[in-house]
């Protein structure tokens, strides 16, 4: 918001604030001030009650003192979508929800915000992106950040213990956009996840099946799904020398390795983390690690990390997944040691999926992985085994595995992909028409009975249109047919039916649509 | 958030207030306070800062003194969907999404908030229900309060001045939420509006076909669609002697009038709003009329009502509304001078949709109107031929007229008829289920070519489940079939497949699913 104060109601800042406060005050209650005894006793709902009077002073000088210069936009990191874009958006829900439907899934639908506390201590070093609402008397909330917390908090809120569900809905993140790239900070969250205590790695074999149907399905070209353990991590950290309370923020900086280079993240190790340098060479040389099922074997071998029984446990449950990824047929799969997911509640297999090149290299600007151009995640994931005891007053676990589909940036390629094809935004079948004047009542008429018999139909809001402009309508929105009422269709009791590509017309068809004693 | 204070830091409510709230200032700041001098030349930013500090001071409080007790709850006036409501709800949709299609309106989708500013001055006394979001620095937001508004800054900022839209989100108010009737803080609105220059009351008389098409299809039982026009509304002021400048207040108090009794209208009229008795009375002799084409016509030669230009204008188009309302086929509509509607935008023709008694009687609790009960209102809309021109640069106008589904009240309503019924929340076709142990594998790979086929399959996350159990779990879900897998199926190259109500097995149905070389 733009103010503009005329100069002459206008104190400088910062002069006097507490007389100035003191006065409004008293002057909204009618008291007089009293000098200052002591500043203990003031109560949560005294403060609330002192700011709600200074806002409403604060509405009044508003109103009177200030001029406006308005500015036509949405809110920085947020967009609107126009009906193109919807019937693309539409497109790309179809194929997800289908193949949520297909898995069996159930969906739920939580509210655009939770109390604050919710989402306490659920997000790590990313809880500073999360928006808050105003307190404006009553209870303290914030946007959700993610659909996974909201979820959790359900199941705890409603005790259940096993359900598989999708939610589809926007999320908020006080992120720096990066709308050219489908950056936002409002933007569509598309969750599946399967809570309840099953035998392991069967469901989180599913989640990653249903990323590699997704990502087939909406023909995005080449794509890798990278996996990683939690437990793998943090076994790699101990072995490393990693100190028990510095594994989270490590972590965090692992997670930076697809957008830097290896010597930036052991510089934020080293000097922003306090990790000695040789900790940090350590973990340099398991984090360049990549592989399939081998890279298991391997590190199950290894003797460093053997040592860790966390580890061991993390690497015996990767073996187990990708043999059921075998029995499911999804390939394209990668267990990288560098995947971290910087969100605090993963407690087992993370995994994340990343486009191959689709976006020119002019557009690249942010970030260059060393294999080259990507468009970043767009799916990603994991177990979070504690997350809903977190929330149950007794601390009851469920067990959950879940995968989160990042579609705003499978938006942006779409959209670009269509860019020269021509999108309907309608699914209008007819276009109620006629040929001459004074003809309004009979199209009226015409048009309500097509709606009636379930006929998408339309009808220009002219009493005496052009033919012409109708024609160019339905040419310009795509609507394949005219229905064209004239005096000599009237009489015959028919309409003419036009097809608007071909232009053939079929004079007579009272069979098409329920005419009949409808037209006089 | 519910907040315990320890009672040595508690004060008396009400106590010292000002000396208090002086106290924490001084502190927060350094200084001692000052006596009272005057109170004129407070800022807007001044304030903010105050605010800011009190704000903190109560965050401390908080974080310091007190006890949490988290509470496992959603935010006040807002609930989650479980997978049953989900079905319910997304069969509603369907509905008015298909009629919204059969219209041939395009879709289009606005960020959840807007500036501020977007906001300021659109909803009149509704104002003070908008939730603001808090300034964590850069711009000031509030969430939506209706699509109406968010719809006309579209329009503006992409100069478009023709469009037919349907948006279906969510909107926030902060109002006295009475979830037990489907009035909630957070809440959908299905709006449909037409934008454009066009001939008058075609557009106007479709957003009423269409609520009446959508009622009618919902099947929620009777229901009655009342219009006015709000220069009608403002003819009648002035021609009862209403002062210019009170118009829109007074408008605001004959709203309510579904609520209340004439009694107590006219009270505020006078005692509140400051109106001479014998304006009320002569307001209230017109607001108290209803009719159809026969009212239209006794008001246009109403020796009072003919003198106002602007009411014989909104007279003569609800004369031209009704003709083509006969046209559409539509029924149940009733012209009511006592139809107000409070927001401000709108400039001709207003509507609204009441269904006839659905709830029993003691939940009636809140209001009363004369006619008996009533669940109130369930869709609503009317013209606006001003408010994009708010948002235009050069104040270039677009007419506008529209409609919104009050959905929440039709899912109430959908909802309690459900109740006894059995909802499906899945559309899983067919679980892959075995008889003996070891057969996981199996299993899995059976499911994999079934999902690959486009059969919605489930299986269970176990390795060795009971036969028992499996299809208990098809029963609960409603799942129709089971393929079942045993030693003999899997030498023989089928599957068993079982009708899970009748029992009725098919041992051999090779050309069912995509078997062969699948199963070994």
């Amino acid at each position: 918001m733009v103010i503009f104060f005329s100069v002459g109601n206008m104190n400088k800042l910062g002069m006097f604030p507490v007389r100035l406060i003191t006065g409004l005050i008293a002057h909204g209650r009618g008291l007089c001030p009293r000098p200052l005894r002591h500043l203990s006793g003031m109560t949560v709902s005294q403060i609330d009650e002192e700011v709600a009077k200074l806002l409403q002073l604060k509405a009044q000088l508003g109103g009177d003192d200030c001029k406006h210069t308005f500015v036509l936009k949405t809110a920085k990191g947020t967009r609107d979508y126009n009906p193109r874009q919807m019937a693309i958006r539409e497109k790309v829900f179809n194929i997800i929800i289908n193949c949520f439907k297909r898995h069996g899934a159930e969906t739920i639908d939580t509210p655009v915000f939770e109390l604050k506390e919710t989402l306490t201590g659920k997000y790590g070093e990313d809880s500073k992106l999360i928006y808050d609402l105003k307190d404006q008397g009553g209870e303290l909330l914030s946007l959700r950040y993610d659909l996974t917390v909201p979820f959790a908090r359900y199941l705890a809120m409603n005790k259940i213990t096993n359900i598989k569900r999708y939610h589809i809905a926007k999320v908020y993140r006080r992120d720096n956009p990066a709308m050219t790239r489908g950056r936002y900070r409002e933007f569509y969250q598309c969750d599946f996840d399967i809570a309840g205590q099953y035998d392991a790695m069967i469901p989180d074999a599913e989640c990653l099946k249903i990323v590699y149907e997704i990502l087939s399905d909406l023909q995005l070209g080449d794509f890798c799904i990278k996996v990683n353990d939690r437990r793998i991590l943090d076994g790699m950290f101990a072995v490393c020398g990693v100190p028990d309370e510095k594994f989270r923020t490590i972590c965090s900086t692992v997670d930076k390795l697809d957008k830097m280079p290896w010597e930036d993240v052991k510089n934020e190790m080293v000097n922003e983390k306090g990790l000695a340098p040789e900790v940090a060479d350590q973990i340099g040389e398991y984090v360049s690690k990549r592989g399939g099922m081998e890279l298991v074997d391997e590190l199950l071998q290894d003797p460093k990390m053997s040592q860790s029984k966390q580890a061991c446990a993390g690497l015996a449950d990767m073996k187990q997944l990708f043999c059921y990824l075998e029995l499911f047929k999804v390939t394209k799969v990668l267990f990288d040691l560098s995947l971290a997911r910087g969100l605090d509640y993963y407690t087992g297999v993370i995994y994340e999926a990343t486009l191959a090149s689709t976006v020119p290299a002019q557009q690249q600007n942010d970030s260059a992985s060393e294999e080259g151009v990507s468009v970043g995640s767009v799916a990603g994931g994991g177990r979070y085994d504690g997350l809903v005891g977190m929330f149950d007053p007794k601390g009851r676990k469920v067990p959950c595995v879940g995968v989160s589909i990042g579609i705003e940036r499978i938006f942006s390629i779409m959209e670009q992909k269509a860019e020269a094809e021509k999108v309907r935004t309608t699914e209008t079948q007819v276009l109620v028409a006629s040929a001459q004047k004074n003809l309004l009542e009979e199209r009226l008429k015409l048009t309500a009975e097509l709606w009636e018999a379930g006929v998408k139909a339309e009808v220009m809001y002219k009493k005496n249109p052009k033919l012409l402009n109708q024609l160019q309508y339905c040419e310009e929105t795509g609507i394949p047919l005219v229905a064209i009422i004239g005096e000599q269709e009237l009489k015959d009791g028919v309409v003419k039916l036009r097809t608007v590509t071909s232009r053939e017309e079929v004079p007579r068809s009272p069979g098409w649509c329920p005419l009949g004693a409808g037209i006089p």
